[in-house]
């Protein structure tokens, strides 16, 4: 397998830093509520909406929206078995290409 | 440091998916000829050339082009003193990253 190929291929749906970020901070604590979220990755609240419903088209995460006393919004995403497969199959990919790339890096110097 | 934060702010001139097949490449064999590099990484002749200028205007490579024969074009490229720190610091910066999101979730599970 020819590295570098692999790696021009990375997944951007994932791959993307804001997506990488949340995707990594859900993996990590499985649900979270949209300002927690908003807090951890730090992103504003136009970018995390606009890349959550990415996320969500890809089958990564669930967004449960309900309204406390029929005002408040409360909404909380969660991570699916799918988004937990692709992010830990993005990890081991970028690994496995960087394994890769320094035994190719010997073999050529 | 929150880790969420920083993934978020990963340099996008190096982290783009081509970009870092490109950079990955140049780090292993320090210099390569255009249609090597384009053997190397599978992209099309168009997206490695546009790549190519965006990392050049970063300061991370340099492009030489050369006539041999006043007709056949003959273009080298070289990583950049700075383009082999960029790419290294970016690894260590992804491998803190998870290290600390690791820890993170420990703490939090």
């Amino acid at each position: 397998m020819m590295p570098f190929k692999e790696m021009a291929k990375l997944d951007k749906i994932i791959h993307e830093p804001a997506r990488l970020s949340i995707m990594s901070a859900l993996d990590a604590c499985t649900m979270a509520e949209f300002l927690f979220l908003q807090e951890l990755t730090g992103l504003t609240k136009g970018n995390l909406s606009s890349h959550l419903s990415k996320l969500e088209r890809a089958g990564f995460l669930m967004i449960d929206k309900q309204f406390v006393r029929r005002k408040i919004p409360h909404t909380t995403i969660r991570i699916t078995r799918e988004g937990k497969n692709a992010i830990s199959s993005y990890w081991k990919q970028l690994d496995q290409i960087r394994e890769i790339t320094k035994q190719w890096e010997k073999k050529n110097k």
